[in-house]
């Protein structure tokens, strides 16, 4: 059976992890529609919001949809991203995105399914 | 070191296989880029156009970026998805992308990186 799902029958949660400021969080698709292989998120992030500077094992794989943001990999290593962009986000790699304009900055984060 | 990729810099590729027509695929991140775990690509289906009916072992999830399309599951099975919406096409499950209308149908299909 293949699933349709429209953003607004999603639930946004608000993410609250340290670190964060302004960022709403959607599971478009992932175990909940039976997937066992690959989880899409929606992250919205704010205008002056941010998402934590980490670094964990998985790879994500981002595209912008809406928008534009700094992804960030450390000092020296700031850049603008818009929307129709696409990122690869290695395992491992410090980064985070912020949003330092005045309209949503919007993208979709893929991420292996983590067992 | 974070990858950003225009979606311009990517090749398009016709695809090349039975029971397509007028399809354009890229592959906007995956394994060059150094993803081990999950491909995300460009699929452009022409007006006039369709991807095979056919079915596999490997999950796909879609986002609908542009324009809008049908997704044929069988007889009687026709549903109209337009931009903004997210699909998954569990594995096994026989799936058509068509594009019955006049502008391009747009949609990124992510998949886990085949070993």
């Amino acid at each position: 059976m293949i699933i349709i799902k429209q953003d607004d029958a999603v639930v946004t949660v608000p993410m609250d992890m340290e670190g964060v400021e302004g960022v709403f969080k959607k599971v478009l698709i992932g175990p909940d529609d039976g997937s066992d292989t690959i989880v899409m998120r929606h992250f919205r992030v704010a205008p002056g919001g941010h998402t934590p500077f980490h670094s964990h094992e998985f790879e994500h794989v981002v595209r912008v949809i809406n928008g534009r943001g700094i992804v960030y990999g450390g000092p020296g290593q700031e850049r603008e991203v818009t929307s129709g962009q696409s990122l690869f986000v290695p395992g491992g790699t410090m980064h985070q995105f912020r949003n330092s304009f005045e309209e949503p900055f919007d993208f979709l984060c893929i991420i292996k399914h983590q067992d």
